[in-house]
């Protein structure tokens, strides 16, 4: 299966090409060169440019769409050009040149407002006093969209430009709310031991959702975690996702 | 209280000013000018370029923003400079400002493709076959986001972005999803048996939403016609809706 990755100097992209090389024959698409960056066919191109950007999806099969600028502090003229112009290009092209799947990078901030909520608010923090893993209600994929930056809304502008493409145009479409893909690879800080998302995990789940039936999904990816509050239900029963990773391995180190 | 209108020249905009002139203060803001806009003061200017759109937003207690490519099929390049641009535009405006309150212009084509689904696909067409109006689930303010175009994709970005500037910033949003107002006031095709919304309808839901308490709420925009399917409780209990008409009075004409 050919993969196309965009964003492949990034964090995710880069780890994702090295993890599943095995798996899919990779190509990729990025704003710049970089040592970092796996050595795959690579088109250096601003993914804001539909007609410079569109021959990468050229003979693909699939798209891992991780290109956008990652910080939820971005500015909005750069989640404009990088994250809600290039994601509706993403779409576009895929439809154009006969691309079947799209893996959307959407964000657990699409509805981060609801750790302004308990009991999220007090888990993030740590505070777990009266609570049992599991037995609160989790945030699901069903829940209505609670953007906390524009970042967070230009997710949700990916997941319902996702739905439309699906719906009407066939575009097998599935969307991650990824939570805390980090550089150390474990948890940093108490939230993390919520919502951190471990590297083998995440391509794991990229890689099921590349090789799994989907029609338009939104999955969280989370490891894990015993005080996760996303639900994880979804992912499993649809796609047979299996994470092996737990944050609370590593609270002593946090 | 003095309130801002963008789109000015629109249908729609065009329609409030002059039905609400006694009720509020009203100053303007259109891409163009017109020989059709109300003779209140306006700012003729281009709302993608927020330096020079801002100005407007001094001295305003709340604002209307209806100015937008209304046409479903508008393309995405328009979409994303007057639609999505200009949307987020109008709420950095409102929060730089301290303007209070946004009453903002959504669609019902951002959740247009449940009338994929039965029994909306048939009541759109006019087949009532075994149904009973008020005795089917009608679509309300709770369901996911299912846009049907580009057009409606950019109306769930301005809903995200107002709950994310209201849960931040304290800004009161009411979000419009408008059926069907049109030139003639009256429905012109089955479909808008089900759609319509008249001007005086219109006029008093979006009084209503200057003047009565709002949180972050998503109203529907509809008549009270016999077989709308979209469900109009949530505004007739938030902000006490009472619309007055009913496409069903104009079946003989249409």
């Amino acid at each position: 299966m050919k993969v196309l990755v965009t964003g492949s100097s990034g964090l995710i992209g880069s780890m994702l090409i090295n993890s599943l090389a095995d798996s899919f024959e990779f190509s990729a698409l990025d704003a710049r060169s970089s040592d970092h960056a796996p050595d795959v066919p690579t088109l250096i191109i601003d993914g804001s440019n539909y007609e410079s950007m569109e021959k990468a999806f050229e003979d693909v099969d699939a798209v891992v769409h991780m290109g956008a600028n990652a910080p939820v502090e971005t500015p909005w003229s750069d989640v404009l050009k990088n994250n809600i112009s290039m994601t509706h290009n993403v779409y576009e092209a895929a439809r154009q040149h006969g691309v079947k799947r799209v893996v959307f990078a959407s964000s657990n901030h699409a509805v981060g407002n609801f750790e302004l909520d308990e009991p999220y608010s007090r888990i993030r923090v740590g505070d777990y006093e009266g609570l049992t893993p599991g037995e609160f209600k989790q945030i699901d994929h069903l829940v209505p969209i609670r953007p906390d930056s524009d970042y967070g809304v230009s997710k949700a502008f990916g997941e319902a430009t996702g739905r439309y493409y699906h719906e009407h145009f066939g575009l097998e479409v599935a969307c991650l709310r990824i939570g805390t893909a980090n550089a150390p690879n474990k948890p940093v800080g108490v939230r993390m031991l919520a919502t951190w998302l471990s590297h083998r995990d995440l391509a794991h789940l990229v890689s099921q959702c590349l090789t799994q039936p989907v029609g338009f999904e939104i999955f969280y990816g989370v490891s894990d975690n015993t005080w996760r509050f996303w639900n994880t239900d979804h992912a499993k029963k649809t796609i047979g996702y299996a994470p092996q990773d737990n944050a609370e391995n590593y609270r002593d180190s946090i």
